[in-house]
């Protein structure tokens, strides 16, 4: 059975104020929602997305056959989070370009897009405006969060900022912050993006150009990043495009040359650049330990959630060895913690795809939830049935 | 005793014909040189540069205190490399932009600045011009052929176009091609260049501008990838510029991006854009066993150079892994090799930085190089002597 998906927006009229100190007067998120919210509202499922992705999570749109939701191979009827039990939630975060207010809309306090002026966002920022969404939507609390990479940040700020809400958090190769190299290649991106003469500064919509050339180089960066070393070069090794050297330095000799041109080409085509440097700029900033000294346990001593973490051997931006440290500061809490570490080829990417071991890991997982609120509605029901 | 040095140049007018089928009808080489030649012109030793240094391997310039050659810790008077025993020379590559010909030379074929046109070079085509240089200097045989990363390459490659010419080799950190990871760096970097405005299709001068945009890009690409995960997290960690955040996309935050736009900045001010994408170029197309069916043993059967390989623990972009890959063929071809693998924690700079199991390993390397000719010198006194 086909999911066949379908966006909504709500707006919101309070302002939102924001880790920086400024706020967001008015604001729209975008969403979807899969499946059914049972009867006491125990079954929603939240699902965070990292730096490209949106709302769009399962499913395909009426008509649009190839128009998958990003996490389609995890969430729908029968897969590991499954839509026939849970009430699964894709939002799109603030500042993205997917449809929830961002860069490219207009500011209502100047009556001018945003562009370069959209207010910095972070991890907790967008929380918030999630756990509004939440409100306007009845969900007071939350079977489950989830998400990978900068998605799994927002999972783990969920159980910090509204512990009570959260049952669950689902956390996928993640970090509790990155690291040096990870801020480095981010601040390259946004180099690439901020020196393009077609940016403007950021308000290169006025003018009717993007900063592709800047685009490019930062998807470029991006995806030797997402992927491993060896599973390059399976792919693509020392292959040449045309079978001999042509003896150029500015055409494409090899085909992974090739692959990121294409990468990146696309990418300029549809993602807007101001978010680019929001977003990283969120990834740069999460950092939950920072008040407490560096010490990730007295951090993360407010989260009762339960824990599945994820990580993936072969992913070297955000590797094994950060997801233990959540574990290690987790434990140190006395939390339920699940972890597995996937013997994966894919690097960061692996996240995304189909793996065997990893679907399985979460399909037994969200039984575990699943059979939670089962037991509770069974409890619930009891009681009455007992009166007859 | 500080070493001053003396920056030459020779010209050659006999055209050298090229890898691609291009040819160079007339060009000169910058070098330097170091210690004495011996009388039977035994003890020369030929470094060879990797992608942003120079001719300027060892000392300073006369009045010029801190204009230390790049591997001035490595070479020089009772230094591992000892100029009071071996006569070091020191040369820069065709198509570099330190004073041998290059791209912002004229062409004598047009009288226009080559830019762009400049003929694609490899490390072949170095290694042939280089032989040249040795002729010129009346050297038959070196003593050793030494450089590290791409300079490791040309050394690998002299032992293979010049078996005869070369009695050891001394290859760090270096591989016998790249992977599709370090090809899709190299790209990344090409495409910030030749995308830049100011590149002009590689004919930048005449326009009187320089693609420094595109140059800062490919060199804070380069520096992330020449340090080590560990190196940066010691070195620069998460820490802030101000203390403080201040919530920007555009300004610096952390010192690590302070740090890659003041490395950027310097590189733009005095590296060549069409160097830069000739001497990554030849980076690319090294691959000794492509003409093999891949078969590295097979490549280096005509060999018969001894081998000193060092590599560097941390080294991810040429790590011990390919190496190993150099040295495992030259076993196979029972061939003369020794191999240090450095636990060393900076990456691929290590090969640069005074290490002291480094620097030993190499002292105690070329003192067996110079016990041999020191050995043939007294062979040859001793008949002599004999007949008094």
């Amino acid at each position: 059975m086909t999911l066949i998906a379908t966006p909504r927006s709500l707006s919101f009229d309070a302002p939102l104020a924001l880790q920086s100190g400024a706020s967001i007067r008015q604001y729209s998120l975008a969403y979807e929602t899969y499946g059914t919210l049972n009867a006491d509202r125990s079954n929603a499922v939240l699902i965070c997305h990292a730096l490209n992705a949106s709302h769009h999570v399962a499913g395909v749109y009426a008509g649009q056959e190839k128009s998958e939701g990003w996490w389609d191979s995890m969430i729908g009827p029968g897969k590991p989070v499954d839509t026939n039990r849970f009430f699964v939630i894709g939002v799109n975060n603030l500042g993205s370009c997917f449809g929830s207010t961002g860069p490219m809309h207009v500011n209502p306090d100047t009556g001018r897009i945003y562009g370069a002026d959209f207010p910095v966002v972070t991890v907790e920022d967008w929380v918030n405006a999630q756990a509004r969404l939440l409100d306007a939507l009845g969900i007071q609390q939350l079977a489950a969060v989830m998400g990978g990479s900068l998605g799994g940040m927002q999972a783990l700020s969920w159980t910090l900022q509204y512990p009570q809400r959260v049952r669950h958090a689902v956390v996928v190769a993640s970090a509790p912050n990155l690291n040096a190299e990870n801020i480095a290649f981010n601040e390259v991106a946004r180099r690439a993006i901020v020196t393009d003469p077609d940016f403007h500064g950021g308000h290169f919509y006025e003018h009717g150009v993007v900063p592709k050339r800047g685009l490019r180089i930062a998807r470029m960066i991006g995806h030797i990043t997402y992927l491993s070393d060896d599973v390059m070069n399976e792919k693509f090794g020392r292959q040449l495009r045309n079978g001999l050297l042509q003896y150029t330095t500015q055409d494409i000799e090899f085909q992974i040359e090739s692959y990121l041109r294409y990468q990146g080409d696309k990418f300029s085509e549809y993602f807007d650049a101001n978010t680019y440097l929001l977003i990283t700029r969120a990834l740069d900033y999460f950092d939950p330990a920072i008040r407490f000294d560096g010490d990730l346990a007295r951090a993360l001593a407010p989260a009762t959630a339960r824990f599945l973490l994820v990580s993936f051997s072969t992913d070297w931006r955000f590797s094994p060895k950060r997801s233990r440290e959540i574990v290690k500061a987790l434990l140190d809490n006395d939390r339920d913690v699940s972890y597995a570490e996937i013997d994966a080829p894919h690097g960061h990417d692996a996240f995304l795809l189909e793996d065997a071991r990893y679907l399985a890991v979460v399909r037994s997982y969200f039984e575990r939830i699943a059979a939670e609120f089962a037991g509770a509605a069974a409890v619930r029901e009891l009681p009455a049935g007992a009166l007859l």
